[in-house]
């Protein structure tokens, strides 16, 4: 064989070694940024065109990994970090103030290939907490960290604190003095029963991203300011891994977004994962088992993303709508807040 | 029918009911103090003793609640509190102490039939952290509480606080200081190296109770000082619904103890309850793949206790030894610490 048809011969077995890997090793990822009583009227088109370019440049920023073949962890991380930079979420940048007008943040990530896990709760200062979580997954003995002690651990690994104030965003602001106002109680159980009646936009909204890589690995990652007016550092599933993430290679990556009690009692992103496993179902099924059938019932209010390792994809919510996107190596792409559109 | 008659029929139907809901309604309770490598060579026939006697202790106390018609619930905090009231055990007094020297308790409850849920974490004036953990189930809005507020929702309930000074004790003590001997390091990877070699003892001991109860519910509840010179803040399994605690009155109640980094990755109480659920293994079967199949393969040492609806106890570990004791209504009762003994 002379140098050009060697050439050619070359080119050619990259050509057909390409397309053949490209139909064999699909890649997807999917984003939500929180679930709830979105109001279709009281929402202008533009603004519900402006959430819609974050969560496309969400979707695009971890695809654009996929597809040059960087790995699901890397586009779940870069998919994140722009719904935390965003001001129109709750998670980074836009967060929920907590009772004392203050914003605690947790985030969490997991791998599937070798169920490497890492989260944070608590933390206030830190400006990315999707990156302090995979931090503490590559770079400490530890799973999880929270408070002040994830913040030194921050420090030690050469990271710069920001302000709490960073967080800032007036219209939380004003959801938190609203919040207050309706929460106003005596005593503990009426307490109780004035939170049960509260509207769920006060209870959720989270930012995650679920991917498969081309070299059909799983990745999962949520990031969260939690519950408007929350006290006592309560911790809600975004940092439960099994509860608000999970991923195993075998069967499915999961991140939630809703009432967090209720996807930590009921171990939500894990059931889904071991109802694939276990049961054979379809991650459709199994995801839409778990949102309507389970959880609906007993007023756990939400929604999941989930993508498995032939790069389906669900995102079934009970709610009024969810702030979703997805795009797939096989072209769909879907940018939707509410069932249809 | 004559009044004597009567009274004859009534005590007969009273007797029938009685024994045929004795046999109808089985009820038990298995109890662990923590798994780890017990040197049996090392660990003094009346030193087993006492501890074998305060196991015994604990496995009583919550059997009495169950025999007297109480509940699962009230007969796991009743045990796991003999256990956190013992300098024996890593719970409670005796808890480890953290790399400032001082102690940070997780603890957890689950109910089975209506799957609530409590958690706290990384609480240090808190005598019993169970009954924190039962607190914030019945009486908050939230699953999970951490640290200082955790102790704020507890002082709003009217506990008392205690000094961090009550949990110490000479011997822990004395294991910090060897653990902190063991762990120089000049940096973070180092660190990791010689964390991944340090004996599994300092990284694990938990106690835990799961129970059936005469009504057919079942409860878990588990509670821990962590693992030895934790830093940062760190969360173990203990306070993880899913990880470390987990009841469904459909499958089964579960409370593990061991290197709590692994069983918050493997989701391990959950999924011991899944296989159970979706797969129709027995407790035994399911218990054994997870800590024999899933978790010894990549370095997980630890163990579980786990109770069905019928009273089965399975009790497995991949450890030298662990500290365990179970009853039941059908009179079989197990006082152990190594695999026969």
């Amino acid at each position: 064989m002379n140098k050009s048809k060697l050439s050619l011969a070359l080119w050619l077995s990259a050509v057909l070694v390409t397309s053949a890997e490209a139909k064999a090793t699909p890649f997807a990822i999917a984003i939500h940024g929180g679930a709830g009583t979105i109001n279709k009227n009281e929402f202008p088109p533009e603004k519900q065109q402006a959430y819609k370019d974050t969560l496309q440049a969400a979707v695009n920023a971890g695809y654009q990994v996929l597809a040059q073949g960087g790995s699901s962890q890397q586009a779940v991380i870069d998919a994140v970090m722009v719904l935390e930079n965003s001001p129109f979420f709750n998670a980074g940048v836009g967060a929920v103030y907590t009772h004392d007008e203050e914003h605690e943040l947790d985030a969490s990530i997991m791998l599937g290939h070798n169920r490497q896990a890492g989260a944070i709760t608590g933390v206030k200062r830190i400006k990315n907490p999707i990156l302090l979580a995979n931090e503490v997954m590559q770079n400490s003995v530890h799973v999880m960290l929270s408070g002040q002690g994830a913040e030194n651990f921050a420090i030690q690994q050469g990271y710069q604190l920001v302000d709490n104030s960073v967080f800032d965003t007036e219209h939380r602001y004003q959801a938190l003095q609203r919040a207050k106002q309706k929460m106003l109680a005596k005593d503990q159980k009426q307490y109780q029963a004035k939170h049960l009646n509260l509207d769920s936009n006060y209870k959720m909204g989270t930012v995650g991203a679920v991917a498969l890589d081309k070299h059909g690995n799983l990745a999962a990652a949520t990031s969260t300011g939690g519950m408007t007016n929350k006290r006592f550092n309560r911790i809600g599933d975004a940092p439960i891994i099994g509860a608000g993430t999970f991923a195993e290679n075998d069967s499915c990556a999961v991140s939630a977004t809703g009432h967090g009690e209720y996807f930590i009692r009921y171990n939500v992103a894990a059931d889904i994962c071991a109802r694939v496993k276990y049961q054979g179902l379809t991650i459709d099924n199994a995801a839409n088992q778990v949102i309507h059938d389970v959880l609906l019932p007993v007023g756990g209010t939400g929604g999941v993303i989930v993508v498995d390792s032939q790069g389906n994809i669900a995102m079934p919510f009970n709610t009024a709508g969810m702030y979703r996107a997805s795009k797939s190596s096989t072209g769909e792409t879907q940018i939707k807040i509410f069932k249809d559109e």
